[in-house]
């Protein structure tokens, strides 16, 4: 049996390419989650697959989505024993090798298979919706309004146990050809990272309302 | 008939949710695939949904992706008459709205729906090979080595058409309730973009090589 805090492989975790760049780590998965804006969930339809983009956010051993009941695909992927995949994704460099057919990007990015359930408990909705915003911005529910009764009940969250991941990851410089390696061609890695920009303020808004510390100086849990 | 340059809408890319988030124009399509790194590509397999992230490319309206002949998901993917979806997003900023339930995310996102098929011309193939690296790095290819004949047949490209595609844009500050206008919360957006860091030579590499321009002064095009 695995260890408590390893991801247990099945058929479909199972990385048949790259395997070296598995991370069988639970606590890996859980910081990409945690890291990554957004995620992509897919959904098989009747008309065939279908990728949305989404804000997510973990709580525990759950991954948890949200939106608007009225979404056709959010309400798809609440369905009893339909099964989806979500998918996050961090890029963190671009890699240039000397040839063209090494060229490579490093980044993370996880897998998560299931079945997502909706959150109807009213108590447990309420701290879902505020770990969703947490997530996006810490320390944000310190300040906004949290959500009325209305709001709660005008937001579907669906809950998907973090039972069935993979994670994979590459890092490091270019891997070229022996024969490659002298060519006078730069080679190495190019770093990227999702950064903030200096807050704009709601035009709505009496400029005397102080920008928050968790807004000027926002970083992405790493 | 719609003009030449719009997406002609179908029944599952027109939006039922945020219509006015839409974009009905043939070059915002373009420009978003040209800009985003990498896509999500959703596939139907017979355990259910997988969606992988990989590098794409666009050429003309043509959108490439590559990858391992040995990728199962690749393969699948060429499969006739598979259908697949393939959806990019770019994470523009954080809507901070006075309220928790109003909270948003600027972004623009594509979906596009279709059949890929597997380019099989060696001609084809490396022009396409050549668009892959100049998407992720452009300038690239006048330096790189380009792929030999074992190179361009250990690589699978896939052409899917950009014929039933959506694009998805929300801009501009948050929207709060006029009854939460006056509450002491700063309301605003907080810009993300994609940024690199010092490039990182390769250790293998004499460090005589220069550090090209077009990695130096890296910026995605917008």
């Amino acid at each position: 049996m695995a260890p408590l805090d390893a991801l247990a492989p099945t058929g479909r975790t199972t990385l048949r390419r790259h395997p070296e760049r598995g991370e069988p780590d639970r606590a890996a998965l859980h910081a990409l989650l945690d890291e990554a804006l957004v995620c992509h969930v897919g959904l098989a339809t009747e008309e065939g697959p279908v990728v949305i983009p989404t804000t997510h956010a973990r709580l525990g051993d759950q991954l948890l989505l949200h939106g608007s009941p009225a979404s056709r695909l959010l309400r798809g992927a609440a369905r009893e024993g339909v099964p989806v995949c979500v998918t996050v994704t961090l890029v963190d460099g671009l890699v240039l090798a000397r040839s063209a057919f090494h060229h490579s990007v490093n980044y993370r990015s996880a897998v998560v298979f299931g079945h997502a359930t909706p959150i109807e408990d009213p108590t447990a909705k309420a701290e879902a919706l505020h770990r969703l915003v947490e997530h996006v911005v810490p320390g944000r529910m310190a300040d906004a309004r949290p959500p009325s009764t209305k709001e709660l009940a005008g937001t579907l969250v669906l809950s998907l146990p973090l039972d069935e991941a993979s994670v994979k990851v590459r890092t490091g410089p270019p891997i070229d050809d022996e024969a490659d390696l002298d060519l006078p061609v730069w080679a190495g890695v190019l770093p990227l990272s999702l950064l903030p920009g200096p807050p704009e303020g709601d035009p709505l808004q009496d400029h005397r309302v102080p920008v928050p510390p968790y807004v000027s100086r926002y970083a992405r849990p790493r």
